[in-house]
Protein backbone atom coordinates (compact mmCIF):
# COMPACT_ATOMS: atom_id res chain seq x y z
CA UNK A 1 0.00 0.00 0.00
CA UNK A 2 1.18 3.90 -0.87
CA UNK A 3 0.19 6.91 0.14
CA UNK A 4 0.26 9.27 -2.69
CA UNK A 5 -0.26 12.89 -2.51
CA UNK A 6 -1.63 15.22 -5.85
CA UNK A 7 -1.30 18.36 -6.52
CA UNK A 8 -3.52 19.94 -8.90
CA UNK A 9 -4.61 23.10 -10.14
CA UNK A 10 -8.95 23.87 -10.96
CA UNK A 11 -11.40 25.96 -12.87
CA UNK A 12 -14.29 25.53 -10.61
CA UNK A 13 -16.92 27.41 -12.90
CA UNK A 14 -18.36 24.05 -14.35
CA UNK A 15 -18.66 22.23 -11.13
CA UNK A 16 -20.69 21.74 -7.98
CA UNK A 17 -18.28 22.89 -5.52
CA UNK A 18 -15.14 20.25 -4.73
CA UNK A 19 -17.39 17.20 -2.44
CA UNK A 20 -19.06 15.01 -3.98
CA UNK A 21 -22.86 15.56 -4.31
CA UNK A 22 -26.23 13.60 -5.78
CA UNK A 23 -26.64 14.56 -9.32
CA UNK A 24 -24.33 17.63 -9.83
CA UNK A 25 -20.30 17.47 -10.56
CA UNK A 26 -18.55 17.93 -8.47
CA UNK A 27 -14.00 18.13 -8.71
CA UNK A 28 -13.86 14.82 -6.46
CA UNK A 29 -16.19 12.60 -8.43
CA UNK A 30 -14.37 13.69 -11.54
CA UNK A 31 -11.13 12.96 -9.69
CA UNK A 32 -11.97 9.40 -8.89
CA UNK A 33 -13.45 8.65 -12.04
CA UNK A 34 -9.87 9.80 -13.92
CA UNK A 35 -8.18 7.27 -11.11
CA UNK A 36 -10.12 4.68 -11.89
CA UNK A 37 -9.32 5.10 -15.75
CA UNK A 38 -5.95 5.55 -14.43
CA UNK A 39 -5.50 3.08 -12.09
CA UNK A 40 -8.07 0.10 -13.36
CA UNK A 41 -9.67 0.21 -9.80
CA UNK A 42 -11.83 2.73 -7.96
CA UNK A 43 -10.23 4.03 -4.93
CA UNK A 44 -11.31 7.40 -2.40
CA UNK A 45 -9.04 10.01 -1.96
CA UNK A 46 -8.97 12.51 0.86
CA UNK A 47 -8.73 16.39 -0.38
CA UNK A 48 -7.17 19.54 1.77
CA UNK A 49 -10.58 21.26 1.79
CA UNK A 50 -14.24 21.89 0.83
CA UNK A 51 -14.34 24.40 -1.74
CA UNK A 52 -18.36 25.69 -3.06
CA UNK A 53 -19.57 25.70 -6.58
CA UNK A 54 -17.70 28.13 -8.89
CA UNK A 55 -14.93 28.59 -6.52
CA UNK A 56 -11.19 27.62 -8.17
CA UNK A 57 -7.82 26.13 -6.90
CA UNK A 58 -4.75 27.53 -8.24
CA UNK A 59 -3.42 24.92 -5.65
CA UNK A 60 -4.71 21.77 -3.89
CA UNK A 61 -3.62 18.85 -2.72
CA UNK A 62 -5.58 15.06 -2.34
CA UNK A 63 -4.04 12.18 -0.82
CA UNK A 64 -4.84 8.80 -2.38
CA UNK A 65 -3.83 5.60 -0.64
CA UNK A 66 -3.68 2.72 -3.49
CA UNK A 67 -1.64 -0.83 -3.78
CA UNK A 68 -1.77 -0.29 -7.62
CA UNK A 69 1.87 0.13 -8.23
CA UNK A 70 1.97 2.70 -10.92
CA UNK A 71 4.81 5.10 -11.61
CA UNK A 72 4.53 8.38 -10.12
CA UNK A 73 5.42 10.05 -13.63
CA UNK A 74 3.02 7.32 -15.44
CA UNK A 75 0.06 8.36 -12.65
CA UNK A 76 0.53 11.98 -13.62
CA UNK A 77 1.00 12.14 -17.70
CA UNK A 78 -2.29 9.19 -17.94
CA UNK A 79 -4.28 11.16 -15.73
CA UNK A 80 -3.95 14.69 -17.66
CA UNK A 81 -5.22 12.66 -20.16
CA UNK A 82 -7.94 11.76 -18.78
CA UNK A 83 -9.17 14.60 -17.09
CA UNK A 84 -10.83 17.15 -18.56
CA UNK A 85 -9.29 20.59 -19.20
CA UNK A 86 -10.54 22.23 -16.50
CA UNK A 87 -8.59 20.35 -14.24
CA UNK A 88 -4.89 19.72 -14.36
CA UNK A 89 -2.30 17.54 -12.41
CA UNK A 90 0.80 19.68 -11.33
CA UNK A 91 2.79 16.76 -9.34
CA UNK A 92 2.29 13.83 -7.61
CA UNK A 93 4.83 12.37 -4.83
CA UNK A 94 4.90 9.46 -2.11
CA UNK A 95 4.23 10.30 1.45
CA UNK A 96 4.30 8.46 4.45
CA UNK A 97 0.77 6.02 5.29
CA UNK A 98 0.55 8.16 8.34
CA UNK A 99 0.21 11.62 5.89
CA UNK A 100 -3.67 12.89 6.01
CA UNK A 101 -3.95 15.87 3.19
CA UNK A 102 -6.60 17.90 5.11
CA UNK A 103 -5.53 16.76 8.96
CA UNK A 104 -1.75 17.50 8.40
CA UNK A 105 -2.54 21.03 6.33
CA UNK A 106 -0.77 24.22 8.41
CA UNK A 107 -2.50 26.87 6.80
CA UNK A 108 -3.92 27.80 3.86
CA UNK A 109 -3.62 30.89 1.43
CA UNK A 110 -6.85 32.65 -0.60
CA UNK A 111 -6.97 34.88 -3.39
CA UNK A 112 -10.06 36.80 -4.21
CA UNK A 113 -10.26 38.68 -7.47
CA UNK A 114 -12.69 41.39 -8.66
CA UNK A 115 -12.69 43.03 -11.82
CA UNK A 116 -12.74 46.60 -10.97
CA UNK A 117 -14.82 48.58 -14.38
CA UNK A 118 -18.00 50.11 -15.94
CA UNK A 119 -18.17 47.31 -18.42
CA UNK A 120 -18.48 43.65 -17.43
CA UNK A 121 -15.22 41.45 -19.02
CA UNK A 122 -17.34 38.60 -20.60
CA UNK A 123 -13.61 36.57 -20.48
CA UNK A 124 -13.84 36.61 -16.54
CA UNK A 125 -17.59 36.23 -15.71
CA UNK A 126 -16.17 32.92 -14.36
CA UNK A 127 -12.80 34.25 -13.11
CA UNK A 128 -13.86 36.82 -11.24
CA UNK A 129 -16.42 38.73 -9.08
CA UNK A 130 -16.92 42.05 -11.44
CA UNK A 131 -17.69 45.66 -9.06
CA UNK A 132 -18.81 48.45 -11.26
CA UNK A 133 -18.55 51.22 -8.64
CA UNK A 134 -14.99 52.88 -7.65
CA UNK A 135 -12.83 50.70 -5.54
CA UNK A 136 -10.36 52.31 -2.75
CA UNK A 137 -7.99 49.47 -2.89
CA UNK A 138 -5.79 51.28 -0.40
CA UNK A 139 -8.68 52.23 2.10
CA UNK A 140 -9.82 47.99 1.98
CA UNK A 141 -6.66 47.44 2.78
CA UNK A 142 -5.86 49.38 5.98
CA UNK A 143 -9.76 48.50 7.18
CA UNK A 144 -8.70 44.86 6.52
CA UNK A 145 -5.52 45.11 9.18
CA UNK A 146 -7.73 44.71 11.83
CA UNK A 147 -8.74 41.25 10.77
CA UNK A 148 -4.93 39.97 11.42
CA UNK A 149 -4.30 37.96 14.42
CA UNK A 150 -6.14 35.42 16.54
CA UNK A 151 -9.51 36.19 16.75
CA UNK A 152 -13.11 34.32 17.35
CA UNK A 153 -14.84 34.61 13.60
CA UNK A 154 -18.08 34.11 14.43
CA UNK A 155 -19.39 37.13 12.50
CA UNK A 156 -17.51 35.77 9.54
CA UNK A 157 -18.64 32.49 8.83
CA UNK A 158 -22.34 31.29 7.36
CA UNK A 159 -24.68 29.95 10.27
CA UNK A 160 -24.78 27.01 7.82
CA UNK A 161 -21.03 25.64 8.31
CA UNK A 162 -20.68 23.15 10.98
CA UNK A 163 -17.32 24.31 12.04
CA UNK A 164 -16.53 23.97 15.82
CA UNK A 165 -14.34 26.47 17.68
CA UNK A 166 -14.70 29.79 15.35
CA UNK A 167 -11.14 30.92 16.88
CA UNK A 168 -8.60 30.92 13.56
CA UNK A 169 -5.53 33.05 13.51
CA UNK A 170 -4.64 35.25 10.30
CA UNK A 171 -1.36 35.66 9.31
CA UNK A 172 -1.96 38.29 6.67
CA UNK A 173 -4.25 40.14 4.69
CA UNK A 174 -3.47 42.11 1.46
CA UNK A 175 -6.02 43.89 -0.87
CA UNK A 176 -4.07 45.75 -4.10
CA UNK A 177 -5.02 47.22 -7.27
CA UNK A 178 -3.32 46.19 -10.65
CA UNK A 179 -5.01 48.03 -13.40
CA UNK A 180 -8.77 47.30 -13.44
CA UNK A 181 -7.96 44.45 -11.54
CA UNK A 182 -8.27 44.30 -7.32
CA UNK A 183 -6.91 41.57 -5.51
CA UNK A 184 -7.41 40.12 -1.88
CA UNK A 185 -5.10 37.70 -0.73
CA UNK A 186 -5.35 36.27 3.09
CA UNK A 187 -3.66 33.34 4.79
CA UNK A 188 -4.83 31.61 8.10
CA UNK A 189 -4.25 28.50 9.65
CA UNK A 190 -7.94 27.42 8.74
CA UNK A 191 -11.05 29.38 7.17
CA UNK A 192 -14.81 29.01 8.26
CA UNK A 193 -16.91 28.38 6.03
CA UNK A 194 -17.70 31.14 3.69
CA UNK A 195 -15.34 33.49 5.53
CA UNK A 196 -13.09 34.98 2.79
CA UNK A 197 -16.80 35.54 0.84
CA UNK A 198 -17.99 37.66 4.10
CA UNK A 199 -14.55 39.40 4.38
CA UNK A 200 -14.72 40.42 0.93
CA UNK A 201 -18.03 41.56 1.37
CA UNK A 202 -17.69 43.30 4.45
CA UNK A 203 -14.95 45.28 3.06
CA UNK A 204 -16.90 45.98 0.18
CA UNK A 205 -19.81 47.40 2.61
CA UNK A 206 -17.09 49.64 3.81
CA UNK A 207 -15.99 50.93 0.18
CA UNK A 208 -19.61 51.92 -0.02
CA UNK A 209 -19.76 53.82 3.14
CA UNK A 210 -22.41 51.62 4.56
CA UNK A 211 -20.22 50.50 6.97
CA UNK A 212 -17.20 52.41 8.58
CA UNK A 213 -13.74 51.93 7.77
CA UNK A 214 -12.89 51.09 11.38
CA UNK A 215 -15.82 48.55 12.23
CA UNK A 216 -13.95 45.68 11.87
CA UNK A 217 -13.12 45.29 15.78
CA UNK A 218 -17.00 45.63 16.56
CA UNK A 219 -17.84 43.27 13.91
CA UNK A 220 -15.38 40.76 15.49
CA UNK A 221 -16.62 41.32 19.25
CA UNK A 222 -20.17 41.07 18.41
CA UNK A 223 -19.86 37.74 16.96
CA UNK A 224 -22.87 37.90 15.09
CA UNK A 225 -23.15 37.55 11.44
CA UNK A 226 -25.29 39.95 10.83
CA UNK A 227 -22.97 42.26 11.86
CA UNK A 228 -20.53 41.77 8.89
CA UNK A 229 -21.31 42.40 4.71
CA UNK A 230 -22.80 39.68 2.26
CA UNK A 231 -21.13 36.98 1.13
CA UNK A 232 -19.55 37.59 -2.08
CA UNK A 233 -20.08 35.76 -5.32
CA UNK A 234 -18.18 32.33 -5.87
CA UNK A 235 -16.18 33.07 -9.16
CA UNK A 236 -13.61 35.68 -7.43
CA UNK A 237 -12.23 33.21 -4.98
CA UNK A 238 -9.06 30.83 -5.57
CA UNK A 239 -7.53 28.52 -3.03
CA UNK A 240 -3.94 29.40 -3.68
CA UNK A 241 -1.62 27.89 -1.53
CA UNK A 242 -1.55 25.07 0.82
CA UNK A 243 1.06 24.73 3.27
CA UNK A 244 2.43 21.34 4.88
CA UNK A 245 5.42 20.74 7.28
CA UNK A 246 7.44 19.45 4.34
CA UNK A 247 9.07 17.05 6.85
CA UNK A 248 6.45 14.93 7.21
CA UNK A 249 7.98 13.58 3.53
CA UNK A 250 11.67 14.61 3.38
CA UNK B 1 -37.00 53.80 -38.72
CA UNK B 2 -33.62 54.29 -37.05
CA UNK B 3 -30.58 51.99 -38.13
CA UNK B 4 -28.50 51.26 -35.14
CA UNK B 5 -24.81 49.82 -35.02
CA UNK B 6 -23.65 47.67 -32.11
CA UNK B 7 -20.72 47.06 -30.08
CA UNK B 8 -20.19 44.15 -28.49
CA UNK B 9 -17.60 41.99 -27.10
CA UNK B 10 -18.43 37.61 -26.10
CA UNK B 11 -16.80 35.00 -25.05
CA UNK B 12 -17.86 32.57 -27.80
CA UNK B 13 -17.22 28.83 -24.86
CA UNK B 14 -20.50 28.61 -24.84
CA UNK B 15 -21.78 28.69 -28.14
CA UNK B 16 -22.17 26.84 -31.58
CA UNK B 17 -20.81 29.88 -33.45
CA UNK B 18 -22.07 33.63 -34.49
CA UNK B 19 -24.79 32.41 -36.79
CA UNK B 20 -28.14 30.80 -36.04
CA UNK B 21 -28.65 27.74 -36.51
CA UNK B 22 -31.20 24.77 -35.05
CA UNK B 23 -31.23 23.21 -32.05
CA UNK B 24 -27.97 24.87 -30.64
CA UNK B 25 -27.11 27.98 -29.16
CA UNK B 26 -25.75 30.58 -31.18
CA UNK B 27 -24.73 34.37 -30.47
CA UNK B 28 -26.99 35.93 -33.06
CA UNK B 29 -30.10 34.22 -31.24
CA UNK B 30 -29.00 35.28 -27.67
CA UNK B 31 -28.49 38.93 -28.97
CA UNK B 32 -32.12 38.58 -30.76
CA UNK B 33 -33.84 37.36 -27.99
CA UNK B 34 -32.29 40.38 -25.85
CA UNK B 35 -33.23 42.47 -28.11
CA UNK B 36 -36.88 41.58 -27.87
CA UNK B 37 -37.15 41.67 -24.36
CA UNK B 38 -35.50 45.22 -24.66
CA UNK B 39 -37.55 46.42 -27.47
CA UNK B 40 -40.35 44.37 -26.53
CA UNK B 41 -40.34 43.54 -30.24
CA UNK B 42 -38.82 40.98 -32.42
CA UNK B 43 -35.93 42.49 -35.06
CA UNK B 44 -33.21 40.97 -36.85
CA UNK B 45 -29.72 42.10 -37.42
CA UNK B 46 -26.93 41.67 -39.67
CA UNK B 47 -24.08 40.96 -37.91
CA UNK B 48 -20.23 41.84 -39.70
CA UNK B 49 -18.92 38.45 -39.42
CA UNK B 50 -19.66 35.13 -38.81
CA UNK B 51 -17.52 33.05 -36.25
CA UNK B 52 -17.24 29.15 -35.26
CA UNK B 53 -18.55 27.49 -32.25
CA UNK B 54 -15.89 28.38 -29.58
CA UNK B 55 -14.61 31.46 -31.04
CA UNK B 56 -14.37 35.03 -29.33
CA UNK B 57 -14.56 38.24 -30.28
CA UNK B 58 -13.10 41.50 -28.47
CA UNK B 59 -14.63 43.99 -30.93
CA UNK B 60 -17.67 42.93 -33.09
CA UNK B 61 -21.05 44.95 -34.72
CA UNK B 62 -23.68 44.33 -36.06
CA UNK B 63 -26.72 46.67 -37.10
CA UNK B 64 -30.77 46.13 -36.03
CA UNK B 65 -33.12 48.79 -37.69
CA UNK B 66 -36.19 49.36 -35.73
CA UNK B 67 -39.03 51.74 -35.24
CA UNK B 68 -38.74 51.33 -31.85
CA UNK B 69 -37.67 54.96 -30.15
CA UNK B 70 -35.53 54.18 -27.40
CA UNK B 71 -32.59 56.18 -26.23
CA UNK B 72 -28.68 55.07 -27.38
CA UNK B 73 -27.96 54.69 -23.52
CA UNK B 74 -31.22 52.80 -22.48
CA UNK B 75 -30.61 50.52 -24.76
CA UNK B 76 -27.17 49.30 -23.90
CA UNK B 77 -27.67 49.61 -20.39
CA UNK B 78 -31.04 47.76 -20.62
CA UNK B 79 -28.94 45.45 -22.98
CA UNK B 80 -26.48 44.42 -20.64
CA UNK B 81 -28.93 43.86 -17.59
CA UNK B 82 -30.34 41.26 -20.01
CA UNK B 83 -27.46 39.36 -21.82
CA UNK B 84 -25.69 35.95 -20.13
CA UNK B 85 -22.47 37.53 -18.67
CA UNK B 86 -20.02 36.10 -21.57
CA UNK B 87 -21.78 38.66 -23.94
CA UNK B 88 -21.24 42.83 -23.51
CA UNK B 89 -22.61 45.48 -25.80
CA UNK B 90 -19.97 47.68 -25.71
CA UNK B 91 -21.20 51.04 -27.28
CA UNK B 92 -24.33 51.96 -29.88
CA UNK B 93 -24.64 54.89 -31.86
CA UNK B 94 -27.13 55.96 -34.80
CA UNK B 95 -26.11 55.45 -38.25
CA UNK B 96 -27.57 56.00 -42.04
CA UNK B 97 -30.21 54.10 -42.91
CA UNK B 98 -27.77 52.89 -45.83
CA UNK B 99 -25.07 51.48 -43.35
CA UNK B 100 -24.25 47.73 -43.31
CA UNK B 101 -22.70 46.20 -40.89
CA UNK B 102 -21.17 43.16 -43.37
CA UNK B 103 -20.94 44.98 -46.47
CA UNK B 104 -19.37 48.77 -45.51
CA UNK B 105 -16.50 46.70 -43.63
CA UNK B 106 -13.36 47.75 -44.72
CA UNK B 107 -10.76 45.33 -43.02
CA UNK B 108 -10.65 43.17 -39.29
CA UNK B 109 -7.96 42.27 -37.43
CA UNK B 110 -7.82 38.32 -35.59
CA UNK B 111 -5.87 37.41 -32.74
CA UNK B 112 -5.21 34.09 -31.84
CA UNK B 113 -4.24 33.13 -28.25
CA UNK B 114 -1.26 30.42 -28.13
CA UNK B 115 -0.78 29.31 -24.56
CA UNK B 116 2.65 27.34 -24.56
CA UNK B 117 3.77 25.53 -21.88
CA UNK B 118 4.11 22.12 -20.18
CA UNK B 119 0.93 21.98 -18.13
CA UNK B 120 -2.15 22.81 -19.56
CA UNK B 121 -3.64 26.06 -18.41
CA UNK B 122 -7.13 25.14 -16.54
CA UNK B 123 -7.95 28.56 -16.85
CA UNK B 124 -6.99 28.98 -20.37
CA UNK B 125 -8.96 25.98 -21.59
CA UNK B 126 -11.66 27.97 -23.95
CA UNK B 127 -9.62 30.74 -24.10
CA UNK B 128 -6.96 29.76 -25.65
CA UNK B 129 -4.54 26.82 -27.89
CA UNK B 130 -2.51 24.60 -25.32
CA UNK B 131 0.29 23.85 -27.29
CA UNK B 132 3.53 21.87 -25.01
CA UNK B 133 6.00 21.24 -27.60
CA UNK B 134 8.89 24.23 -27.07
CA UNK B 135 7.72 27.36 -30.23
CA UNK B 136 9.99 29.88 -31.78
CA UNK B 137 8.16 32.63 -32.31
CA UNK B 138 10.80 34.80 -34.28
CA UNK B 139 10.90 31.69 -36.74
CA UNK B 140 7.16 32.08 -37.52
CA UNK B 141 7.13 35.66 -37.26
CA UNK B 142 9.76 35.63 -40.05
CA UNK B 143 7.94 33.05 -42.06
CA UNK B 144 4.39 34.06 -41.78
CA UNK B 145 6.24 37.39 -43.78
CA UNK B 146 5.50 36.19 -46.81
CA UNK B 147 1.55 35.67 -46.46
CA UNK B 148 1.33 39.78 -46.52
CA UNK B 149 0.43 41.22 -49.15
CA UNK B 150 -2.35 40.39 -52.32
CA UNK B 151 -2.71 36.48 -52.64
CA UNK B 152 -4.92 33.90 -54.00
CA UNK B 153 -5.12 31.62 -50.26
CA UNK B 154 -7.02 29.10 -52.00
CA UNK B 155 -4.29 26.93 -49.86
CA UNK B 156 -5.36 28.42 -46.69
CA UNK B 157 -9.32 28.02 -47.30
CA UNK B 158 -11.17 25.17 -45.85
CA UNK B 159 -12.82 23.48 -49.05
CA UNK B 160 -16.09 23.75 -46.73
CA UNK B 161 -16.61 27.24 -47.45
CA UNK B 162 -19.02 28.83 -50.12
CA UNK B 163 -16.09 32.06 -50.32
CA UNK B 164 -15.83 33.07 -54.43
CA UNK B 165 -12.79 34.85 -55.14
CA UNK B 166 -9.88 33.44 -53.20
CA UNK B 167 -8.04 36.61 -53.32
CA UNK B 168 -7.33 38.39 -50.50
CA UNK B 169 -4.68 41.59 -49.19
CA UNK B 170 -3.05 41.10 -45.91
CA UNK B 171 -1.83 44.33 -44.50
CA UNK B 172 0.14 42.75 -41.94
CA UNK B 173 0.75 39.28 -40.01
CA UNK B 174 3.04 39.36 -36.73
CA UNK B 175 3.87 37.14 -34.22
CA UNK B 176 5.72 37.22 -30.54
CA UNK B 177 6.01 36.06 -27.21
CA UNK B 178 4.70 37.42 -23.83
CA UNK B 179 6.09 34.64 -21.07
CA UNK B 180 4.06 31.33 -21.66
CA UNK B 181 1.70 33.24 -24.70
CA UNK B 182 2.48 33.35 -27.81
CA UNK B 183 -0.03 35.49 -29.94
CA UNK B 184 -0.53 35.97 -33.76
CA UNK B 185 -1.92 39.12 -35.02
CA UNK B 186 -3.23 39.18 -38.68
CA UNK B 187 -4.79 42.21 -40.69
CA UNK B 188 -6.92 41.90 -43.83
CA UNK B 189 -9.39 43.41 -45.84
CA UNK B 190 -11.25 39.95 -45.69
CA UNK B 191 -10.60 36.38 -44.39
CA UNK B 192 -11.61 33.05 -46.15
CA UNK B 193 -13.35 30.18 -44.48
CA UNK B 194 -10.56 29.03 -41.78
CA UNK B 195 -8.06 31.04 -43.13
CA UNK B 196 -6.40 32.40 -39.42
CA UNK B 197 -6.69 28.90 -37.81
CA UNK B 198 -5.22 27.15 -41.18
CA UNK B 199 -2.32 30.01 -41.14
CA UNK B 200 -1.54 28.95 -37.54
CA UNK B 201 -1.76 25.34 -38.01
CA UNK B 202 0.33 26.08 -40.51
CA UNK B 203 3.27 27.84 -39.00
CA UNK B 204 3.02 24.98 -36.13
CA UNK B 205 3.99 22.75 -38.84
CA UNK B 206 6.97 25.21 -39.63
CA UNK B 207 7.69 24.93 -36.35
CA UNK B 208 7.72 21.24 -36.25
CA UNK B 209 9.86 20.99 -39.34
CA UNK B 210 6.70 18.51 -40.79
CA UNK B 211 7.03 21.91 -43.21
CA UNK B 212 10.11 24.01 -44.43
CA UNK B 213 10.38 27.85 -43.09
CA UNK B 214 10.09 28.99 -46.35
CA UNK B 215 7.34 26.73 -47.73
CA UNK B 216 5.00 29.49 -47.48
CA UNK B 217 4.97 31.17 -51.62
CA UNK B 218 4.63 27.38 -52.43
CA UNK B 219 2.36 26.60 -50.72
CA UNK B 220 0.36 29.98 -51.81
CA UNK B 221 1.10 29.33 -55.64
CA UNK B 222 0.33 25.47 -55.24
CA UNK B 223 -3.42 26.76 -54.53
CA UNK B 224 -4.56 23.29 -52.62
CA UNK B 225 -5.56 23.17 -49.22
CA UNK B 226 -3.61 19.91 -48.58
CA UNK B 227 -0.19 21.67 -49.21
CA UNK B 228 -1.11 23.62 -45.75
CA UNK B 229 -0.79 22.62 -42.16
CA UNK B 230 -3.88 21.55 -40.05
CA UNK B 231 -6.64 23.73 -38.91
CA UNK B 232 -5.62 25.44 -35.71
CA UNK B 233 -8.50 24.76 -32.92
CA UNK B 234 -11.01 27.43 -31.81
CA UNK B 235 -10.91 28.56 -28.97
CA UNK B 236 -7.74 30.34 -29.34
CA UNK B 237 -9.36 32.64 -32.19
CA UNK B 238 -10.54 36.11 -31.69
CA UNK B 239 -11.84 38.73 -34.02
CA UNK B 240 -9.80 41.78 -32.26
CA UNK B 241 -10.71 44.39 -34.57
CA UNK B 242 -13.43 45.49 -37.17
CA UNK B 243 -12.57 48.48 -39.50
CA UNK B 244 -15.23 50.82 -41.52
CA UNK B 245 -14.85 54.22 -42.90
CA UNK B 246 -16.00 56.41 -39.93
CA UNK B 247 -17.03 59.44 -42.44
CA UNK B 248 -20.13 56.89 -43.14
CA UNK B 249 -21.90 58.30 -40.21
CA UNK B 250 -19.47 60.77 -38.99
Amino acid sequence: MRNLLVEIRYNGARYHGYQVQPNALSIMETLQDSIERTLKKRESIVGCSRTDSGVHANQYFFHLKTDVNIPLDKFQLVMNHSLPSDIVVLSCKEVPLSFHARYDCKGKEYLYKICNKKQKDPFLADLAMWYERPLDAQKLDKAAQALVGTHDFTSFCSPNGKDGSKVRTIEYIHVWREGDMVYLKVKADGFLYNMVRIIVGTLLFINEDKLPSDSIPSILSGMDRKLAGKTASPQGLYLNHVEYDTALWE
